[in-house]
Order: structure tokens, then C-alpha cells, then sequence
């Protein structure tokens, strides 16, 4: 890596312990910053402060938002009886999003990884069997990722709701709207045959 | 675009103004700065008021330092016969990096983009013409980036610099060391080809 400016440098190693975010991408966004004017870095500072100050977690499913409980779960609006288990607030964004359910949440704070050092008792999951233990709840939708850690911890999470009194389910897999088979992964592809749906009359 | 509380939105929107930074990413590191403890955050804002405190820009070659001249201006191991121009500091970082120039850079601050209203006159061309004129300078080599706006920035400056009594030269055009030729561009191949070098007995 090139030799830049001492601040730039320490900039740079911020940036870079961002997920996702390579040192070159982190060298050339610091860069941006140096080159922001100083009314829009003051901008950007602000911006995190008020994260910082005003995003709170909310205490019951563990959403991130400005108050607590979280507007899903003050909401009278929501279906009480079902609770949709992901693993980070941005699942929650996006199954909001997609205008398709209208129950509660619980955000785990992230998918067991044992070579990772991220075990059960780092997630939130006493807090989930703790809810799904409420009269009121009547379902429980895992919607981890489908991939291994998400896989394991949906496992780990049905082997804990299994005794309790709630129905448990988890996300349909198949090929997703909108792919290309050519182009869908063998596993998906897997899950798309392993789970296929009968449509000729003699199913309906 | 999923729903997220409004300082998430904002920070996300910040970030979104980076370069090559789109929303989607923006939106898992506005999450990522919410989940910074307080020192982390802290650590985060410093470094970019630092940048921004510190890090100015070289009056004579447009580099980015913390000393006005910058180092390599100011260094007197440097060749000063040679210009190396780029189009913006990480150029000159990466080529620094590898070690193998010891002359003096200037920094265009960007190309010649019409199409993005970069015109000439928006870069340090005129600076790097009087730089150009010094008596102690004998090469100018252009190390535009070797794609559309760069090779036409190359040809503006050629022009500009032909009347002037000084060698002006171009970086080689060729397959990179590491790469594979099956993967190479067209276009890399065609320079690689038309710029082939003699080995032969007949050519030493």
C-alpha cells in the first residue's frame, strides 16, 4: 500500500475495519474526505454524531431505531401473534420493505459462528425464547441466512423452540424472483427441486 | 430501499456521496457506525477532523501532504529534471509505492470529462505548463490513467506541452506483470502487440 499522509494513513485504518471495505476502497474514500469542503465534512461528522446519539436499540427485538420499543413493536397495527426471527437490523429493513409481512420481529444480533467466536449466548436468543414463550405468540418464522452459519443457527433455534407451545417455520428457498437459473447457484437450485410445488389438478 | 430510522437515513445518504460507494453499502456501514461503542466513534470523527485539519494540498504539484511543499517537492534526493503527471494523488501514491520513479509528480486533480463538464481549465494544467518551462526540467512523463478520458487528457497535454523546449513521453502500454493474457482486455493485447519489443540477437 502506497505511502500517504500520517493523517490520511489513520483515516484510512478507520475506514478499512468497516465491513466490506478493502484498504484500497478505504484509501480512496479517505481521500474523498480530504477532499470534501468543510461544510460537508461538518456534514458527515454530524451525521455520525446523530447516529450515535439518537439510534438506540430497541429493548424488546433488539431493532435499531430512535425510541424504544421500536415503532414495529409500538405499533398497534402488528400481528402480535408472529415473530420473525433475522439475524441483523438490515434483514428486518429489507422483509419490511418488501411489504409482505405484518407481524413482529426479533433481531439476533448476528448468526452462531463458533470458528468466528460467535456463540448463543452472544445473540439474543434468551430474549427470543423468553417472547415466544408470551400466550399472545403463536408463530415463530426463522429467516437467517440461507447459508451455513445462518443454516446451523435456524438449526440451533429449533432444537430451543421445540418444546415451547409455537408453531415454528422458516423461509421458503428456491430460485429467487426475477434470477436466471443458468446463472442460480447448485444449492439454490437444490432447495428449488427439493421444495417444488405441485400445480397440475390432480394437486390442487 | 428498506425504511431505516431518519439518522440512519441521513448518515446513509452521507456516505452514499462516495465514490463508488452505493446505496446499499452505504446503508450496511450508516449501521455499522451505529453499532461503534462511543470510543470507536470518537476515534472515527478524529480521524476525519484530522484529515481535514491537516491534510492540505502541495502549491506546487497538487499532492496531498501535511507540509506545503509536500515532502517529495521538498526532498533533495529527488530528480528535478523529471514531472510525472498524474490525475489524482493515489496515482502518485501508487507509482511512489512501486519504487521504481525518483523524480518530481504534478497532480492534475481529475481529467479532461466533458461529458461530466471536466474541462482543462477546472485542472492544474496552467501549473503544470510553468513547472514545465523551469529550466531544471527536462522530461515530462504523462501517466494519465490509460482509458478514454485519460488517453485524451494525454493528447490535450501533449499538445500543450509540444511547443515547449522538454522531452515529453508516455508510460508503456502492455499485459501487466501478473496477468493472464487470456483474461486481458482487447485493447491491452493491441498495445501489448503494437508496442512489442525486440529480443532477438538481430535487435540487441
Amino acid at each position: 500500500m502506497a505511502k500517504s499522509p500520517e493523517s490520511i494513513e489513520k483515516l484510512r485504518t478507520e475506514i478499512a475495519k468497516m465491513p466490506g471495505i478493502g484498504i484500497r476502497t478505504a484509501e480512496r474514500l479517505a481521500y474523498y474526505v480530504q477532499s470534501l469542503s468543510n461544510e460537508e465534512a461538518r456534514k458527515l461528522i454530524g451525521a455520525i454524531r446523530e447516529v450515535k446519539a439518537k439510534a438506540i436499540t430497541c429493548s424488546t427485538c433488539f431493532n435499531i431505531s430512535e425510541t424504544d420499543p421500536c415503532p414495529i413493536c409500538a405499533s398497534r397495527g402488528r400481528d402480535r401473534s408472529t415473530l420473525c426471527v433475522v439475524e441483523r437490523v438490515r434483514d428486518l429493513a429489507a422483509i419490511e420493505a418488501s411489504g409482505s409481512y405484518r407481524g413482529l420481529y426479533h433481531v439476533l444480533g448476528g448468526r452462531i459462528a463458533p470458528l468466528e467466536r460467535v456463540y448463543p449466548e452472544d445473540l439474543t436468543i434468551d430474549g427470543l425464547l423468553r417472547r415466544a414463550q408470551e400466550s399472545e405468540v403463536k408463530e415463530v418464522i426463522i429467516a437467517t441466512n440461507p447459508d451455513t452459519e445462518g443454516d446451523s443457527t435456524a438449526n440451533f433455534l429449533m432444537d430451543k423452540l421445540a418444546p415451547l407451545d409455537v408453531a415454528v417455520s422458516v423461509l421458503a428457498r428456491g430460485v429467487p424472483a426475477g434470477g436466471q437459473i443458468e446463472h442460480a447457484a447448485q444449492s439454490t437450485l437444490a432447495g428449488a427441486i427439493s421444495g417444488r410445488r405441485g400445480v397440475s389438478a390432480k394437486d390442487k
